[in-house]
């Protein structure tokens, strides 16, 4: 804790030291002060970085939670193998690679050599019915991200993004909030891919009963135990590897927000290793992020997931880094101070 | 305006096609969309960019509404040109160029392969006492920004970006939006690059002396002769000269707002051209924006200009018609669409 103390006085003084007002340039300062710490070091680098996506199937989608049918999920892992979807378009526009990883579709996928697989189970069970997963599912799925995020570190990744598809995840999101920090399912639950005003009450309504069958406020891993899923597992999971390797971890939306929730309600000192992407549209975004005192990069009404808030502010990371380890001082560039 | 709602329908149906949830991408779906517009292209493209960095210094400067001396403006700019500045590490980090312009500083610069000189005059004159610039000398800065962006657009840039240097230019910016759009100086004034309360108070005083001066609404030409300056009246000149050329023009802060402030008071067909990087801390920025009804890309308490903010959003612009260009259709992968 010293360390941290004395690198976050060491750091700060050097970046008002830049040539520019001291505290201009706002959150980019404060980003590249919190990636100093994380990364243990008073010169952080956001390359090379690279996206964790996670897909899984949910099988509370039986009960009409979604606007699509989870066939979508494997059809959009496809997409992503063949580099037509967003996340793979913005991801080559900023210069981040991308690991696709079958955390629990239920659709079979063919071999593919950036196709990751968790091998845990085909989708999670009816979270209506029983719980979506067992106590042994989770902790694999958890092991799996763990693992897969700090062998990425290991060969030299400095940021892991983290995103996920998944036909009915925001289900999943809205109840693991719920449960792991007593937020109101009224707020929590929204739109997600596209709901109307009618089916948005239905899914409501059935988000209650579903939470009703584990009332109260559950642990974390409990909670994943109750609601799933297995895409939600492993990002959790690997949000604690790689921040445990002392990479920065950069979160996408409502979903990975709620893995977030519960890797830092476990590990409640890799806080500063997590970097918010940005303020989902979907209404419940903002009281997750408010319950982890957590200011977002952008607000762009976004609401697709995939990682593609998290790849859309990455290039900030670079810049803070950049600001930090490229720009003049005051003293090397000859500049005058303020006027006293 | 029947070619451009054909393009808008046109543009509209090809991103509903792309594999998302229609409308999930938010404010890059809006982004890509007036792209489109303001290129005249179904595919618009956001490289290469280039930022017209102008810089010039400020009679009024003498009567204390900076925090920092005059002087500070030309050791920015040797700055600039040594690559040291923040403006130089966001432009390396997010692959853009720089143009520096000495729209007039009043030290002597060296000659450099980077700098543009626009030969005017040296600073403005003291605004509370005379015009801070004669009609000759704000028209020949209009064409030399308009002549300097259209040659810049001529030769391929698709996007330019404009940010400035200034000791003493928040003053001219308020003073500027005050007599265009009738905002309060109230509203108008503040810290800028680090005044403490004391030092607003003084400014404001000293804004409200020379506003009297001029009172009433004032026609931009008009506005831009009584409080300068130079750098602002070339960042209207570029702005004509770009979006005249069908470039998009990326505009920074609270001091090149009141330059489109002024530019699209004159030509408001231009308005689809401009986009609005970000909303800056300078507490009058905001009002700025809504006179403009402008939505700004990012909110990150920026406070710096030197187009720092334009080059922080920029990447944004080159994910947009990314999403746009290189994103699969529903057809095309193969994805089911959304159950009805």
């Amino acid at each position: 804790m010293t360390n941290d103390q004395d690198r976050t006085e060491r750091v700060q003084q050097a970046i008002d030291m830049k040539t520019k007002p001291p505290g201009s340039l706002g959150a980019i300062e404060t980003l590249a002060l919190q990636m100093a710490i994380a990364q243990k070091s008073d010169n952080p680098i956001a390359d090379p970085a690279r996206l964790l996506l996670f897909a899984g199937d949910h099988g509370l989608v039986e009960e009409g939670v979604s606007a699509w049918p989870s066939e979508v999920t494997a059809q959009m892992v496809l997409n992503f193998l063949s580099g037509g979807a967003a996340a793979n378009v913005f991801a080559r526009s900023n210069g981040i690679e991308i690991s696709v990883i079958d955390a629990g579709v239920i659709a079979e996928l063919p071999d593919h050599q950036d196709l990751y697989r968790a091998n845990i189970r085909k989708g999670t069970r009816n979270a209506l019915k029983e719980n979506a997963l067992t106590l042994e599912e989770v902790s694999a799925a958890l092991v799996f991200g763990e693992e897969l995020a700090s062998d990425e570190v290991s060969v030299g990744t400095k940021v892991i993004a983290l995103g996920e598809m998944g036909i009915g995840n925001t289900s999943s999101a809205a109840l693991l909030a719920h449960a792991v920090e007593d937020i109101s399912l009224d707020i929590l639950t929204g739109p997600g891919a596209g709901l109307d005003v009618d089916g948005v009450n239905k899914k409501l309504e059935i988000l209650k009963q579903t939470a009703n069958r584990r009332p109260g406020k559950l642990e974390p891993m409990d909670a994943l135990c109750a609601f799933g899923g297995l895409e939600i597992a492993c990002m959790t999971g690997a949000l604690i590897g790689a921040a445990q390797a002392n990479a920065v971890v950069l979160v996408d939306g409502f979903i990975a927000t709620s893995a977030a929730l519960c890797a830092l309600r476990m590990h409640p000192e890799l806080t500063n290793n997590v970097i918010y992407a940005h303020k989902s549209k979907e209404p419940g975004h903002k009281a997750m992020l408010e319950a982890l005192n957590a200011k977002p990069l952008l607000d762009l009404d976004l609401r697709l997931g995939e990682g593609s808030g998290a790849l859309l502010a990455y290039p900030l990371l670079r810049s803070a880094c950049a600001m930090l380890n490229e720009m003049a001082t005051f003293e090397s560039a000859n500049v005058s101070g303020k006027e006293e």
